[in-house]
């Protein structure tokens, strides 16, 4: 059974409290094993990486073999359906269009001082995209990293994938190509996350990694993270969907469950202002649970973790999402934007109930890397600006130096910093004897 | 002696490797201590806070003294002379307007499907920020942490400030109120990070925590990460100073000195197109070397890891630039825009020889917190955005949904996610019957 709270019983605000503090993650303590195998890809590169996928993949392949060839990708290709290839192809061109609006603007002006100022973006160099193989290993994952990558002006894009026991994923072999990837490398876990943080023989280093992986591959990024850039440690999917009673209950029970079948630790949260309406939703679910091939799955996330929450008012629904900062938000309700408007934390909302969060997933064109467990309170979904940087210019003439000059080597003063002061004073100097 | 190394020297690309992979910070194995203080502060509050201060500063004080009082700020206000606090309103309102000019545009369109498209940004609700307590405790670093973050509309802004023995920096308090800081509290270290993420019964807990600190405070940041957002773990100062013979050498001294005085560990680099005119650079710091107050500091950081590169060009110049990726790069050359447009890696650039690298620390209007250490090639300077978040936002129309949902249905289905596709189905069904 879900949680089943009402916002106006006098116990929600303990109750709630409870929610928000539950664990769906089972910490492994990894980090002492992915230290050493750090340590031992940055000391012994390719030697170590060819050991450690022939213990964890079972593929005992020569370092030649390490990367995958065009001829193997071209030839995974025409293993790919037609209609696959197609929804691919339509998926890349609509996630590409969007994250071309993403690209950010330099920006150049002259304050009242005569000094120009200013900024520049430029992208990364060299980025790698983590991919996992296995059950896990999704086309769409791919298509979601490579293609902001690229937009951003990435110069050289490496995708790793395990590929154990040598099975190749086709569909994300294409995915890698319609997406624009420069080279796909077949070794996963910890090792290849050091593969592409130290480089070896076969892999350069790259400056950004990026992507999914399990917890070998999190602690993995942890650690590399400051000898190269990574993107956020995601934790298990959540959706939220905030419903008023004229919706399908049917459609409400299929969005929920898109989620708790991602895995046991995936959390489905409806929150409504009808009792009623949730009901029926529950009872929805439970029709579509029995249908679904991944039964176990959803049916132990929406047991475990799965939450209906009854408000009095929207106002109320909004004001408890805020707090849960869900990953996905969905707003079935008569005025979405209005609703909307309210909202402050999420990673992406989806507005209405024409628009399943499984759209956004797929073809919407936003990211589906968003950030989960709360922290869409402090931080966003992937997007170009991840494989990007910014460069802050200053440009001072001898007047606009002679203007805030002597203000800094004040400051320099009181921070017992004489140097800052000096590099300041040597050229103010100049401007005086000029001036005389 | 700084190294000195010419770029057309056959042994050059082995000895700039080595330079590259020089190791300026002794790591310090303070992890599990800070662990324990961690989980200390979480579970028992304001006591574990009280006891920490208590051993740490040397300050018994009552849980009511945490935070420092308005009438505490406004006395060390009227210590402040009168040229520091003009000074430190010039930094302000400087550091204001260029950020201002960050604020990130929402964006919204309407795709060839009908589909709304676009994002949103919001502020983070409630930001920390750590300033160090003494020696370090710099009335600047207030305003560059202080001051983004109101810009982007932090609802609660809280400032910690370690008063070891009592002591209290009049300027830095100031500078908190010119910033618009709403709460101060005399605490630091780890236990200072740990309240900020956790809450204790007096401080509130926050979703962002910035600023500098030692290794403590560093690894504390570390652990809280996911809990809460962090801005970059900073190591020590760096500025590289690309010139070329028409420079004033002292000038070019004082520069290079302004980095070397900050502590042992930063690092000044000279990269020079003329041979003789690095020469005279090198007499000209030994010459201010010995004027300093600072200068013991500043000779052990010019000595242990100065750096002067002499290149056949100045296009040679920016290719090393691009490598060392340095936090703050001075173009004391005649055309510094055309340098300029070919640095890709950079925290911040100073152009022309009439902007010091200090105009920047204090009063030039850009951020001073940037990317140290090489991370420059992946990561920017602290902004308006470190504050913000972006929520992504889609809304399709039942046309929209017909045009492109089949593709996601396809593309569940290659993926075995069978309810993520009956999401879409169930609506495209509605779609069908009602055009029957």
């Amino acid at each position: 059974m879900p949680l089943w709270l009402e916002s106006d019983d006098p116990s929600f605000a303990e109750a709630f409290q409870r929610f928000l503090g539950l664990k769906r993650e089972v910490e492994e303590d990894v980090d002492q094993a992915v230290a050493a195998i750090l340590a031992d890809v940055e000391r012994r590169g390719d030697a170590a990486l060819l050991e450690y996928t022939a213990r964890f993949d079972r593929m005992n392949i020569p370092k030649e073999r390490l990367r995958i060839s065009e001829e193997e990708i071209t030839s995974a290709e025409t293993q790919v359906p037609q209609d696959e290839r197609r929804a691919l192809e339509l998926a890349a061109a609509r996630i590409r269009a969007y994250h071309e609006k993403q690209l950010p603007r330099d920006e150049s002006w002259q304050d009242e001082s005569g000094a120009t100022l200013g900024w520049r973006w430029t992208a990364v160099e060299a980025a790698g995209i983590y991919v996992p193989g296995g059950l896990a290993s999704y086309p769409s994952s791919v298509l979601m990293n490579a293609i902001p990558a690229r937009v951003a002006g990435v110069d050289r894009l490496v995708m790793v994938v395990p590929t154990p026991d040598g099975v190749l994923n086709p569909l994300v072999l294409l995915a890698a190509r319609l997406a624009g990837v420069d080279e796909i490398y077949r070794v996963g876990g910890a090792q290849a996350v050091g593969a592409l943080a130290y480089g070896t023989e076969t892999i350069a280093a790259v400056d950004k990694i990026t992507g999914p992986g399990n917890a070998y591959v999190a602690a993995a990024k942890r650690r590399v993270f400051g000898r190269v850039g990574i993107d956020m440690i995601a934790g298990p999917s959540e959706i939220l969907v905030v419903a008023d009673a004229d919706n399908d209950t049917d459609w409400i029970a299929c969005d929920l469950l898109s989620q708790a079948e991602h895995d046991e630790s995936a959390q489905s949260i409806l929150i409504t202002d009808d009792a009623g309406f949730a009901r029926s939703v529950e009872r929805a679910v439970e029709t579509r649970l029995s249908t679904l091939e991944r039964e176990d799955i959803a049916r132990r996330s929406w047991e475990d973790y799965g939450a209906i929450f009854v408000t009095p008012s929207l106002e109320e629904a909004a004001r408890l999402t805020n707090i849960i900062a869900p990953e996905h938000l969905e707003l079935c309700v008569g005025d979405p934007d209005a609703l909307s408007s309210k909202i402050r934390n999420a990673g992406a909302i989806f507005l209405g109930a024409w628009t399943p969060e499984a759209i956004g997933d797929y073809v919407g064109g936003p990211n589906h890397v968003l950030p989960t467990s709360r922290t869409a309170r402090f931080s966003s979904g992937l997007s170009v600006l991840d494989f990007m940087k910014r460069t802050t210019l200053a440009r001072m003439t001898p007047a606009s130096l002679a203007a805030v000059g002597p203000a800094a080597e004040t400051l320099a003063r009181s921070e017992s910093l004489q140097a800052h002061g000096l590099s300041v004073r040597c050229r103010l100097d100049r401007i005086n004897e000029a001036s005389r």
